[in-house]
């Protein structure tokens, strides 16, 4: 499955909610990392992001099957984007 | 189609930059907007954004067929959804 993570949350819990974000995703820009992630990764890294986040911060995935049915289009510059190697 | 638009763009030009992109489609949370557009309306949202926006800024778009293709999830809470009104 392919993941895009985008979070809105305190500014005291923001390079935490990055970290463990980054141990299964791909930081793309600004509070937003993507990847694939097997079913049972993705239940990991909500787990793990559900003890870190306070029920007050935004953390909103968006999951598609797979990458192919997906479009990404870049205005201005890149900041990062996930490796295609597989 | 199905947008979904996340900005990553210098302070002074995120309100010009929301202000744009609420234009076409709907806020969810800081800096992420989403809807269902024409292909006519994506690209004059992308034709002002390309002028409101500076080359270094980020503005990344996710482009689905539609959104059934889509799965949302939220951890936390959700600021805002799109209207299911068609």
């Amino acid at each position: 499955m392919y993941v895009i993570l985008v979070y809105d949350v305190a500014v005291e819990r923001v390079a935490k909610v990055l970290q463990v974000g980054r141990k299964y995703l791909t930081w793309v820009q600004n509070s937003v990392l993507e990847g694939e992630l097997t079913p049972a990764q993705f239940a990991r890294l909500k787990a793990e992001l559900k003890r870190t986040a306070d029920p007050s911060d935004a953390i909103r995935f968006y999951v598609l099957p797979n990458k192919n049915a997906l479009q990404v289009e870049v205005l201005g510059t890149s900041r990062n984007e996930p490796s295609q190697i597989i």
